[in-house]
């Protein structure tokens, strides 16, 4: 009998430092061909698809996660673990936790190799739950101090503020613009559902690191060429992704010079000037719910022997 | 939180007429293009693949099955519905029940659409889960009253033949050759592994109705053109899946006279003449293991209610 895992057990077992040190490690282990993560597989059905996205760890496991594109609020994903031992399945998670932890930890990765070890304020465009795992992971790789953070509704960026200070115990308060959230800090987070530019090159500080999860396609993302113009650094998780794209990246491909998984794997380097911009374009490596549901069902497994 | 199903909460629940009725619902569904099904997705991994086959049955639910080639003795299925309207995951079975019961009763309902309302006797070449499957679910929808079994392994057989009598209260035997467990039988039922022909033409019966399972591809086939050529009526559930074989289907798919769909519609007639000999090329009409799936699912929320 598999595991089965949901939101809330997730939640309760899975803590950023564990979940960015998986990302880590599923970043080296693609840049060293041992993640084999193929495209994305995908059905048509009637007013919608369902979507297979896979990934291997040789010898180890396999599995993939399913989602689908009918846009149900409540709609839930799959993550499915099997051991490449046998081909048992020895997890399933139902929900959306290691989906969208797995991109806050790609994100925390990134902000690791790539921002300022000083690094410890930070703005906050968006106060979902992508913008809520990308805080969370942060905080686990720098001394996060303080947190602004802007949405277009002030209410629910109240209470992102609330649960910061709360479950990561740092200041934190809701902000009137995007301008505001941004201006002067080390990092800046934007993850939003917006298909217009919501950040503004000009409000980034020297030396600040962005992390942009949203849509980044030509036409549609939430930043403009300024934001890209006054990038010194740019860095992705899966060049040949952000290559696929459909609609094309809404940047030169030519400008993603820092490919983490290399930078994870100590082959490029990351930050070389302090007041350097690095931008990370997050386009969610193939592969890592599968690698995250694995660290997650060992923690599990290791607390029932315990 | 969904229901998770292993293969022996499949076996206690479903029985066969419950799932021959469900696969003849399905079979309508499909002729009147409610249940959308369709191609294969798949996965490149390393030595193996991944499979997703999908199926949607319009306003009611959506999910698919996914399985790997790795070959595995004991790797898992999956088996994920979803309901339609919120998109929340319902049911998940993990094994290999809902799978090989599904193609059973597809083959149950062929026999029960195809073959003599009086047939009784049943020859069985091929003593695995799907031979059994097929069996079961025979016996729901004919008065079988006595049945001989032959593959490689006599032991095998044996075990087959007390399993049936003791499961289906049929008299049953184990046999030494093909040729003798389908000798002047009513119904044959052909579920082998085998890339070679193991059953021959010349001992079909007069009116025989035969179900075959196994491989049907040109060079890698369980059937010569010999059983092709007694027959006078040949059906499948799916002519397009038959059609999208690669090596291609061992036969002219012009010889597909009967599209079983729409016989379970009443559009097209099953057999016409008593001493007829029918076969049923089991294609595995996609779809259908969600189908199923949902049946299983309401039958044990229902029985959770009561």
């Amino acid at each position: 009998m598999p595991l089965l895992l949901t939101d809330a057990d997730v939640a309760a077992r899975l803590d950023a430092p564990t979940a960015v040190a998986a990302m880590r490690d599923a970043l080296v282990a693609a840049h060293e061909g041992r993640l084999i993560a193929p495209p994305r597989a995908s059905a048509v059905l009637e007013g919608g698809r369902l979507v297979m996205t896979a990934g291997h760890l040789a010898d180890e496991w396999y599995g993939f996660r399913s989602y689908d594109t009918f846009g149900h609020a409540d709609g839930e994903q799959l993550v499915v673990l099997h051991d490449a031992r046998d081909g048992r399945i020895r997890a399933i998670a139902v929900g959306e936790e290691i989906g969208s932890r797995r991109t806050g930890a790609l994100g925390g990765a990134a902000v690791d190799l790539l921002a300022r070890p000083d690094a410890a304020t930070v703005g906050v465009i968006g106060s979902g739950r992508q913008a809520w795992t990308q805080l969370w992971a942060t905080a686990a790789v720098r001394p996060v101090s303080s947190v602004r953070v802007f949405s277009r509704s002030f209410a629910r960026c109240a209470a992102f503020a609330a649960r910061a200070t709360a479950e990561l115990g740092v200041a934190a308060a809701p902000v009137s613009s995007a301008a505001e959230a941004v201006r002067g800090q080390d990092l800046v987070i934007v993850a939003t559902t917006s298909e217009q530019p919501v950040l503004s090159g000009a409000d980034l500080a020297p030396g600040a690191h962005v992390n942009l999860v949203g849509f980044k396609q030509r036409g549609r993302a939430e930043f403009g060429p300024d934001v890209i113009a006054r990038a010194g650094l740019i860095a992705t998780d899966s060049p040949a992704q952000a290559r696929s794209y459909q609609p094309p990246l809404a940047l030169p491909v030519g400008l993603l010079t820092r490919d983490l998984r290399a930078v994870a794997a100590g082959v490029l380097p990351g930050r070389s000037d302090p007041d350097e911009i690095s931008v990370f374009l997050s386009v969610g490596l193939a592969g890592t719910e599968v690698f995250l549901l694995d660290r997650v069902a060992a923690l599990l497994t290791s607390a029932d022997v315990s």
